[in-house]
């Protein structure tokens, strides 16, 4: 099957989740929005959000089509993809545990959002800047604390032969949890460095997951799209401390 | 099976949209944080968030525990109890696509609370008052009519007598819609009743599923937690306009 996804073209955001899994799949897609000419850009985008009439019309990227099916929502594609490249376990109990943990990633990936736009989407980030620093302050003291420390842990259980979330056992969960980590250096890399040590077994899964093959291949070609400050994951030196 | 819920007591919160679930399906469970004595209330809840030796440990609450599964992530628990109780299509495509709104109203909830938090959850909402009237004034213009506005969309597709989400036939998605309209009439009268003509089908579909033979028992009785200031939908006076 060769899938389409649509996500907006310039970020890594929620799309690039889905464009890991896709990656270590060595599945066959188009990464629509980021053609060019008439059937590609956020043109593209922006007519599959306008067909409310379609059968079943997302709300919001990223999207992707496989076949007739149209699916939206970041972990739900992930919990489909999982089903169908070996990316989760096959019986019931393990996919929802790792679909468990991919809706805590997004929580997360919420939250990391919010330090940059506490007061809403509609304002620039230099228009709320004091409510920013307010927000990451906490951020960096009490939410990526517990985030981390919750997966740091999780890591732990397992011995150091067993990297992945699961344990030997690799899924896509340890795909997003790679791009959490390298996503978090990126915003805040004084703050992480200051906590680096409570989180080895993160950072040493994110080091693996960027040596598979498949996955060191995409990070050095031009699909991959370099965190920056349109996306999730955004730098501001103002946000530092 | 006899299920064991537990949620923070004392707030509707995430919790409700299991209950709603639960008692919709008719399910025997035990809402074990509202029970008294030693094996009940907060501490029981606080017990299972700290056992991290547990082989799948929850990040936070609403946790379903369904024989030997602990499940966490509100989404997650109505995925697996759609599947159980017919509260969702058998399809695979039919059940991602509930899930996928689902997951909807979970980025909504999420955003509703940001309203009265937009600084942080280790704040009062006292201490950042100023900062939850501009992002709650961002939600009432823009978020909550993007929102409603597709969900009012999505019930339009089908004819009067065809009154849920998937037309004739009802979904766990209903159940949480209905919470919706009824969480944001609580909290923002005001915005509401001057958008509500925009909404008449989301308002007829919440009046019918109060109506629903086991979901009007469930409201009558002391079972269903009140709308207060503890939780997510809070009807706060600087918050109206």
């Amino acid at each position: 099957m060769k899938y389409q996804l649509l996500y907006w073209p310039g970020i890594p955001g929620r799309g690039e989740f889905v464009r890991l899994a896709l990656e270590e799949a060595g599945a066959v897609y188009r990464d629509v929005a980021r053609e060019p000419g008439p059937d590609g850009g956020t043109g593209a985008l922006l007519r599959l959000l306008a067909a409310r009439h379609a059968s079943r019309p997302p709300f919001a990227p990223p999207i992707l089509i496989a076949g007739r099916q149209v699916i939206a929502q970041t972990a739900n594609i992930l919990l489909y993809l999982g089903a169908r490249h070996r990316l989760a376990p096959a019986d019931e109990a393990g996919r929802l545990w790792v679909h468990q943990l991919q809706l805590t990633v997004a929580d997360l990936v919420a939250e990391v959002h919010d330090t940059h736009h506490p007061l809403g989407i509609g304002l620039y980030y230099e228009q709320q800047k004091a409510a920013a620093r307010r927000r990451t302050a906490e951020f960096r003291r009490e939410r990526l604390p517990k985030f981390l420390g919750y997966f740091e842990a999780l890591l732990r259980r397992h011995p150091r032969d067993a990297p992945y979330v699961l344990g030997r056992r690799f899924c896509y969960a340890d795909l997003s949890l790679f791009q959490i980590v390298t996503g978090l250096e990126y915003a805040f890399p004084r703050a992480f460095k200051a906590q680096a040590r409570r989180y080895a077994r993160l950072r040493s899964l994110a080091a693996r997951i960027a040596g598979r093959p498949r996955i060191a291949t995409y990070l050095a070609s031009p699909r991959r799209i370099p965190f920056n400050e349109d996306g999730i994951f955004r730098h501001y030196p103002a946000l530092q401390r």
